[in-house]
């Protein structure tokens, strides 16, 4: 079983790194699962200070939502949060991202289809879920799990995108390669029609790679990048949404 | 009556968060409305160093315009703050802003309609002042006011945008909206056709959420993080309009 | 007589602030005339460093290009500032910059119509000059000079622009409204069909703005702030062309 | 014959000046060749602090791939540097970048045609190798080799590119215009149909630069650049791929 306080500082450090990468913006929330003891971990609400996120900051929640000390509250879309790690095994950590990439794929009428290799691990598409509310009931968090399936990530339709992974590492791998996968396609559109990688294609080269071990190459990279950051994004720009 | 004291510091405040995140430029303007006094406190005009505004520098004056002083002058388009001030009690705070993206949208002929959960503040739509001038007379204001009527914001031609609200706070957080919201919008297109949310859609996610809440909770945060910026942006790199 | 030392000065200042801002890159240079001793200074060639410029790098040459010293080479491209400086009056200062926005419509087949405010400046056009060469000899300098006409700035094909005015402020100001307008006009075009201003437009809006004073302004706002500039970029990402 | 001292110091600027301009990415690497001793000096693998790369961290390799000291691994994509040193004379140096806008160019279908003047270098095209995997064995390598026949550079579809040179200011220098020019044929795209420069005048141009002594200009203008970064590209977003 991972330590409570080794689930606490990943789940900080991922932040402050997505959060460094102007990924999360004012209102995205992550969150780590202990299933041992059914212990969801998840980082406080709208208006917290990601940058600075600390372990202590972490806000520990049963399946239900509910704190465990009672009185801390989550984000109030924790349903996104209690439905995945409730029903999916391989679901152990979840992001809730404004990425400004992949969320145009949930305004634009294109279907999302990888242009780039590290891309073929979306093979399978990103669905969408269709729904203008947040999601803050149970219920609609159980209609977000109906749509994402097993897939390995959703699209949220004008609002961003949810993205679960076996590790923080994985989700934080993951949101980058879906990131850059989705504006390379935006640019490329640019200069006319694009090809894209087909499903054989996408299972032959996923079939060489390591993805789990080139997830903790990028962890360590971004450790150490974050390690040294300003903590403002250098230009005190971060955006809302962003 | 929120004293003068105050209404100078969050008007300083709002200013330099949107000169640090690059929404407002080298020739905007913002103000707050003292009702109770009939006073309007506007910042600077054009050339005024923006990431260094203190309460001091701001100016107070009259709703013709004139400065209580009778010296120190308000921008040259004083009238489009005196024209909404005057006739909307909702207006108690107004930004004439020169955003990058929404600023776009009156350039090009294609309508505004929200395409993010957040932008269905703008459900109602955006109007277009077309005149190809500056706002400098009270009639060119009271025209103004007409385009805008009840509308949170309005376009101006191949200029920019002007935001009114109920407090700063809810203005910068309007404007922050907008210009993302019309951000994705351009981007997204590059995607091929989009969709954007329906007036019913608007007004279900909006009798969800609690709009000032919120604003609080991004002032709350900018302002922190405005605290410990650099006042150049990082980079330098102050755009002119912007 | 503008003293050799203010013009050595303020051409210095200029070229920071265009490094600052982008919009200069490795090989762009700027130059100044003293009309009464035919002499003009203009900023070293390719590889200098121009955030570091100081009023002692600045060049004197003559009229036919030579230095003044017998020693100190202008860049390759001087006939591009012998041309201009020796033929019209009203270009005692002269740009030839890689700015990244504008040097797209020497690309574009689409002609060059204001679509800000600002922009209305360029109300009479910007022409192209489509030769694929340096303008490395007086006869192409002399064709560039056929080409700009009496225009404030020429497109160069695949290259850059040449912007002229009677002072650095002038120049500075002007380039940058340029690289606004052209980045408005691509930027807006995702949206669909876009609008521009009409020649009476123009003439009507510049009739009521005084674009000496608010070119002064410009200068003493972008003065100011690259007096704390880090020389950097903040990112040390200088582009080439840029 | 160049000192390997020299060598592993001029490799380790050239991606630090590569990491500093965001070219290179996460997993790009770079090499340089002694034809006297038939080795290969090349950058650590995926997730090295390339911002911090010194001479002592470059790993030299044989022709085989095998690290000289039996033990330090090279990149997994070592055969494209193998396959090019060991076989083209003029391929001194190496870059295996995933540059933003030229790697579109190996999504679109759009054809590759210089559409600035310093592009011309790249006036004989820049074909594209279509594979979906990584170029791990000798055999990958050769294949990538024929592609590139004696072109400067190669697309790697969705993935990358492989500029080749004389020396690693020449692929540095190179690196950045094709990044230049793929990055304004895109966006001068948007301003509708653009045109490009003929085979005859990329020659004509060509026959009049030193492409040589530029390069070495850029080289030490960023070398100087270089020498005062933060390591963190200001802001602390080094971009993945990127």
């Amino acid at each position: 079983m991972t330590p409570e306080k080794d689930l606490r500082e990943q789940l900080a450090t991922c932040t402050r790194i997505l959060a460094m990468q102007g990924l999360i913006g004012l209102f995205g929330h992550v969150s780590v699962y202990q299933p041992e003891t059914k212990t969801i971990f998840v980082t406080p609400g709208s208006g917290s200070d990601k940058p600075h996120f600390q372990a202590d900051d972490m806000i520990p929640i049963h399946l239900d939502g509910k704190p465990l000390d009672g009185e801390t509250l989550p984000p109030v879309e924790w349903p996104i949060h209690t439905a995945l790690h409730g029903a999916r095994t391989d679901a152990l950590a979840v992001a809730h991202l404004h990425t400004p990439y992949a969320t145009l794929f949930s305004i634009a009428r294109r279907e999302f289809h990888p242009v780039t290799l590290q891309g073929t691990i979306f093979g399978e598409g990103v669905p969408l879920y269709k729904e203008a509310h947040l999601v803050t009931t149970p219920q609609r968090g159980d209609n977000l799990l109906k749509t994402i399936g097993d897939h390995r990530a959703v699209l949220m339709r004008g609002h961003g995108i949810v993205v679960a992974g076996k590790s923080l590492a994985e989700v934080l791998f993951a949101s980058m390669i879906l990131e850059d996968d989705t504006k390379k396609t935006m640019q490329a559109l640019t200069l006319g029609p694009i090809d894209h990688f087909s499903a054989e294609e996408c299972r032959g080269f996923n079939a060489e790679i390591d993805f789990e071990r080139r997830s903790r190459r990028a962890w360590e990279f971004f450790m150490r990048l974050e390690s040294t950051w300003d903590r403002q994004g250098g230009t005190g720009k971060i955006e809302l949404f962003p």
